[in-house]
């Protein structure tokens, strides 16, 4: 985690912290370039494979994933092809566009769409940067985590949206109490290169005794919110395995992983994690509160965490300092209006 | 200044600083309460006053200083009443009845309602709350200066819009170095209490001995930045006296004022102040990229200061310290989208 704090230090932004109310704070990682977190992981899994191959670097996704390894493409001189479903609004294609990645636009939904980048990069050996269930990618979203302790002074409570539960993962570890941190080789390795030996989970078995070894340490509590259109965690948890989910609601757009990643659950099935779902009206009164009160432009992903203390889902006890990251702003602004 | 900020603590947010590129700072004063500086200024020049006449408060303004006002006085119990001119367009008086202030909507333009306002003051003996011209509101956004210096370990320049010039004025006192402040009691006085004796320049004539004693401390340069067509500073410095200017264009709202504030005209005719013009085009693509590459979603005011970088007519030197005040976001969302 340190390692991949190294390594991103000058490409992505350090976010500002917001003191909003004594003890409550937001990271205000939605001012991060290219609008959401995404750009942490994409630049650590990029800079962290050394040479690129000549066919560049190449993702699945329509939204903020795709927006963040265009842009860290761009940034880093690399070629990027991103293969988006049809689904996608010209407005987002543009967006790609606009950052120079090549575009394919094809299948119905992201899951055929990333069908498709998977065959290509097998076809021209492109650096694959995933959405979430990749190492440098979750440890690269973790420092958002390590941020917030260092810039809050330590909090009791990280409030932290879950889709395919990369950046939920990656803050759980980014969080880990150093003292604990310091003596597990397991956690280290998250910060690392291409190779998961030593990752939690990876590609061992849910429950190993690695894995376990890799996500018991001390920290603060993650509260882990889902839509509750999308509950990927909750139903792995539930399953005690990733199963795919429904996937609806306001949060779609960003939040609409079908299931879980291994690697991300494997972390967030540990005991510092609670599973918290809102409903879509909660993250439309989140978003809405956010910008009437607050003047912080978020898209409804980047309101989920904020939901979920607003609706009264997760209650802090008086006293207890929370973190709420606010995680995505890819949105119209039209929309934010009364 | 420092008793100032001890004053409004807990009141007014110390909003954060985003280093956006090496050296180049925003400070997110957009994110304050209510949506712009003007708190600080508010909530001093209330806590200042000790018990408060049974009037309350009273203000002129349709724009960010009556909604600061509005929100000061509800935060501390204190009746408000906001004078605002007949052009204040509807969505802002909602804006102030929803923060319970006693709106009286009277004259065509601002002068005149500040005239009502001054009337109305002398028969209910309210405490007035003026925009820019009062040493303690000078102070209160002074501390907005303090907190830059503290954020960013110092900075060689601040970059900051100028209206009736109070917010300036007092970012120009609290960026001063704590060396320098120390020994003059006359700096010290702008955050004190209603009485104004010692204060820079008031009420004794322009570059009278006093105020000289008050302006001419070291610290970062300041930047004065004003719309070329509302040169408020710029007039008065050529003419060597506050003197009316016309009222023009996209920062009109905020920036209106028709003559620079005596107080802040003697702090912002020292030594460490220089004043720059921009267009009205160039203060529209500082606020369109604010958004579009940082998700800051400012008012044209707000986005005056970094009008003054992207537009070149302030070129910081190669390893300059900058730090930009994004100032305010009172501003109808849907005009960010491109
Ligand atoms: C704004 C925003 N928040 C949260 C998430 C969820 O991240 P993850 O899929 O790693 O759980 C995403 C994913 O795209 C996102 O864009
Ligand atoms: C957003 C914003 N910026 C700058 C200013 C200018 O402040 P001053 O009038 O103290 O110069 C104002 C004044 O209303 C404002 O609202």
């Amino acid at each position: 985690m340190l390692a991949a704090a190294r390594r991103i230090d000058g490409f992505a932004l350090r976010t500002p912290v917001l003191e909003i109310s004594p003890g409550l704070f937001f990271k205000l990682e939605l001012l991060q370039h290219s609008g959401s977190f995404k750009v942490r992981g994409a630049f650590n899994r990029i800079l962290s494979a050394g040479e690129l191959p000549a066919g560049g670097v190449i993702a699945a996704s329509g939204g903020n994933h795709g927006l963040a390894v265009a842009y860290a493409a761009r940034k880093l001189g690399v070629r990027a092809e991103i293969f988006v479903p049809e689904v996608t609004s010209p407005v987002k294609v543009a967006g790609l566009e606009a950052l120079g990645a090549h575009i394919t636009q094809t299948g119905a939904i992201y899951a055929e769409a990333a069908e498709a980048a998977a065959k290509r990069a097998a076809e021209t050996g492109a650096l694959t940067v995933h959405a979430y269930d990749q190492p440098e990618v979750i440890a690269g979203q973790g420092t958002t985590g390590l941020e917030v302790v260092e810039q809050t002074g330590g909090v009791d409570t990280v409030v932290v949206a879950v889709g395919g539960g990369g950046f939920a993962a990656g803050v759980t570890l980014g969080t880990e109490s150093t003292a604990d941190r310091a003596g597990r080789p397991g956690t280290a390795d998250m910060s690392g290169t291409e190779g998961s030996a030593g990752m939690p989970g990876a590609p061992g078995p849910v429950g190993s005794p690695g894995s376990a070894a890799g996500v018991s340490g001390a920290g603060p509590r993650i509260v882990a919110v889902e839509p509750e259109r999308i509950p990927t965690l909750r139903a792995a948890l539930q399953a005690g395995r990733p199963v795919p989910v429904e996937v609806s609601g306001v949060g779609a757009d960003a939040l609409g992983a079908t299931k879980i990643g291994g690697l991300a659950f494997e972390i967030l099935s540990g005991p510092r994690v609670e599973s918290v779902l809102v409903t879509d009206a909660a993250i439309v009164a989140a978003r809405r509160a956010l910008w009437q009160r607050h003047r912080i432009a978020a898209e409804p992903a980047g309101a989920a965490a904020y939901a979920a203390l607003l609706s009264g889902v997760y209650t802090p006890s008086p006293g207890e300092r929370v973190a709420v990251i606010v995680c995505g702003s890819n949105t119209d602004p039209a929309t934010l209006a009364v």
